[in-house]
C-alpha cells in the first residue's frame, strides 16, 4: 500500500437544517472540502459516499450517483456504502483503501443524513433497521433500549455511576460550545443531566445525540503528491474495519464490542503505534455509556476504568487523552451517514493545528465509528504528512 | 491488478418466497456460494454485500455484518454497498477489486433483495428513490413512467415497433420456461405482450419485471490459485463502474445511458475485448426496451437497431448474441440488489457450459447491471480460466 494524505475537508453544520435537503447538504459538504484541497475539480477520479437511512428519511437512494451529478462528477465511479452509523467510516475506508492500492489518486469521501424533515417515530423506526429485525428489533427493541440494558450492564459489573456516565455529556457539552458546526452550543451541569427525562431507563435524554441534518467531505490522495496542493495534508496512517455481533443476544459480553477491540487492533498495527501515543480522539458517543466503552476498547483505559477516567477530567481538552473535543455525536450532532467523515473533518483541523478547542501539539489523532450496538465499527488513525 | 477469478456461485430461486427473510436468503445464497467453491469457510477474508431496499421493504439495514454474522463469520471486514438496482453489480466490482488489488485472497460477494411481504404501493415508493427525488420523482414520476418516455422516443427516434419490442419479452419469458431459478416458468407470445394491461402507456405488463424476492453470491480468489478447489474456476476478465445522469431531464438522449457506455468501455479495455468478442451476456432489462437499449449500449448494435436485432432472432440462443439466456429481470425475477450478482451466477455456469440454457463453446460472458435510469451502471466481463 502507497502512503494516503487528506488534503481538504469539508463540513455543513449540523442541526435541524429546514429547507435544506439531502443532496444540497453533501454538495456544500463537498464543495467545501475540494476548494479547502486546492484540487482541480476535475481531477477526481471517484466519489465514495456513506449513508445510512435517506432511502427512509429522505426519499432518496442512488446518492453517489446523484451527488457526482449535482458536483458537475458525472461519470466517475460513485459508489455508496451503508453500515449504519458506522457508513461514514465506511466510506473513507473504501476510498483510502482505493487510492493506497493505487487505483485512483484523487478520491473524493463524503457522509451525510437527513433526519429532521420526519417524524420522530419514523425516525427512531428507521435508525431501528441497523439492528437484528428477525433476532432483536421486530420484539420492540429501540437503540435507546440497547445502550440502556448496556449502561445498566456497565454500571453492575464495574461500577460505573450515574455521575461518572453523566461527565461524558458534561464534557462533550461543553467542548461543542466553542464549535461553529455544533447542533448544540450550550453548556449543561450534572444536575441537569440526571435530571432530564427518561428515554429508556436508565438512559435519560441528555445520554442521547440528537437528530441532525448534516453532511462532510474530504479529499484523498497520494503522500507522495498531498505537499503539491494548496490544502494542508494530514496523513492517514492507519485504518481498520471489522464486524461484531448486531444483537445484543449474541453479546457474550456487553460491555465491550468486540468490533471496536478488531477494528482498532488493525488500526494500530497499521500505523504503528499504539494507544498511549494517541494524542486526541473523536470516539463514537452514541450515547454517554457508549463514549466510556469506547476509551476502553480503543485501549486509553483498562477494562472498567473509563468510568472514573472521564470522572476524573482524563479525557477533557487538557487530560492525558482529549475525547470528542468537537462536542462529539451527543453535542455536535449525529447525522447518522455522516457522522464518520465528520470526525475526520474535526481531526484533521487539529492535526493542522486549527481547530476551535485545539489540543496541543497534537501527532496522532484517532475516529472511531460505530454501526448499530456494535455490528460493525472503523478506525482511522491520522497524523503529521 | 492480479487476475481474479470465481471460484464459486450460488443463488435462491427468484419469485415470491414467502417465509424467507433477506437475511436467510442472502445467507443461503452464500452457503450455496461457499459450498460450490470448495473454500473453507474460514478462509473468507471479508464480504461484499449488495442490498437496495433492505431499510425500507424488509426493515434491515446493515445487511453486511448482520450476514457476516449468521454465516459464522462475525469480524471480518463486511461493506453494503447501494446503488439502486445496480447494487449488485457494484458488490461484485468491490470484491472484484479487493482481490484484484491484492488487499484480500478470499471474499465473498452476495446480491440479496426482500421485496414480496409489501404493498405494491410501498414498492413502488421504495424503487422510486432510485431517481432524483428533488429535480423529478417528487412530482410523481415511478420507474414505469420513466421508462415509458424512454420506450416513446425509441420508437419515434429510430422506428422501433411495439411488436419489436415485444419479442424481447417473448424471448425472455421462453428462455425462464427451462431455468429453474426463474420466476416465470412459463412462454408468452405476441398477442398477451400487446394486450396486457398498461402500467405507464406505452409499458405493458408483460414490458415489466415482477416483484421478486432472492439472492445470490459468489466467492472470488486470485486466479494463480482458483485452480486449487473444488469448484471450476471463472475469469474476471474486465470491470467497468460509471455514472450517468439521474433524472430524465439531465440526459441529452433519452435512447442511451451513458453510465452503460462508459462502464462497458472500461470493461472491454481492461479484459482487452471488443464487443465482436461476446459470445453471451445477461443485461439488465428492467423493462423491455431496456434491453433493446443495452444491446446497442453495449456496441452488440448499432444505435436504433436492437428493435429489428430481436425480432430477427439475433439475441435468441442461437443468435449471434444470445440475451438473457436465464430469462432475463423479466421472466427470471428482479430483485434489485440481487440481479447483478445473480447475472453473474447465471454466466459462470455459461462459460462452465453447464447452464439450462447453454450457449455453444461460450469464450467471453459480459454482465451488464443499471440503476435507475441510468444514473450508474457496472459491466463484468467473464472467461475462461
Amino acid at each position: 500500500m502507497r502512503p494516503v494524505s487528506i488534503v481538504g475537508v469539508g463540513s455543513t453544520p449540523f442541526g435541524r437544517l429546514e429547507g435544506e435537503d439531502i443532496v444540497k447538504l453533501a454538495v456544500d459538504a463537498c464543495r467545501a472540502a475540494i476548494e479547502d484541497s486546492g484540487v482541480a475539480r476535475s481531477s477526481i477520479q471517484a466519489i465514495y459516499l456513506g449513508n445510512f437511512v435517506g432511502e427512509r428519511l429522505a426519499a432518496q437512494g442512488s446518492l453517489a450517483p446523484v451527488v457526482a451529478g449535482r458536483m458537475g462528477l458525472q461519470g466517475i465511479p460513485g459508489t455508496k456504502v451503508e453500515g449504519a452509523c458506522a457508513s461514514g467510516g465506511l466510506a473513507l475506508r473504501e476510498g483510502f483503501l482505493a487510492v493506497a492500492l493505487g487505483l485512483y489518486d484523487f478520491v473524493l469521501v463524503a457522509g451525510v443524513e437527513k433526519m429532521s424533515s420526519m417524524p420522530i417515530g419514523d425516525i427512531t423506526a428507521a435508525l431501528s433497521t441497523a439492528g437484528d429485525e428477525e433476532s432483536e428489533m421486530r420484539t420492540g427493541l429501540t437503540f435507546p433500549g440497547a445502550f440502556a440494558m448496556i449502561m445498566e450492564e456497565h454500571m453492575n459489573r464495574y461500577g460505573t455511576t450515574r455521575e461518572q456516565i453523566a461527565q461524558v455529556s458534561i464534557k462533550n457539552h461543553q467542548n461543542g460550545l466553542n464549535n461553529p458546526k455544533a447542533q448544540f452550543r450550550r453548556a449543561t451541569d450534572l444536575e441537569e443531566v440526571v435530571n432530564s427525562r427518561f428515554v429508556a431507563e436508565p438512559i435519560r435524554l441528555f445520554d442521547c445525540p440528537p437528530v441532525s441534518d448534516g453532511a462532510a467531505a474530504a479529499v484523498l490522495c497520494p503522500a507522495e503528491i498531498a505537499g503539491d496542493f494548496a490544502g494542508k495534508p494530514v496523513r492517514i496512517l492507519g485504518s481498520g474495519h471489522a464486524t461484531g455481533p448486531s444483537a445484543l443476544t449474541d453479546m457474550g459480553d456487553l460491555t465491550t464490542f468486540s468490533a471496536s477491540v478488531r477494528a482498532v487492533q488493525n488500526a494500530y498495527e497499521m500505523a504503528g503505534v499504539g494507544p498511549a501515543d494517541v494524542d486526541v480522539a473523536e470516539v463514537h458517543d452514541c450515547f454517554t455509556v457508549a463514549e466510556i466503552i469506547a476509551t476502553e476498547d480503543l485501549g486509553f483505559f483498562p477494562k472498567g476504568e473509563g468510568g472514573p477516567a472521564v470522572d476524573s477530567g482524563e479525557t477533557e481538552l487538557d487530560g492525558r487523552y482529549p475525547v470528542n473535543p468537537s462536542g462529539g455525536l451527543i453535542a455536535k450532532g449525529h447525522p447518522v451517514g455522516a457522522t464518520g467523515v465528520a470526525q475526520v473533518y474535526e481531526l484533521v483541523a487539529q492535526i493542522r493545528e486549527a481547530a476551535v478547542n485545539q489540543i496541543a501539539n497534537p501527532e496522532v489523532a484517532l475516529a472511531h465509528n460505530l454501526g448499530g450496538s456494535g455490528a460493525v465499527a472503523t478506525v482511522h488513525i491520522l497524523g503529521r504528512p
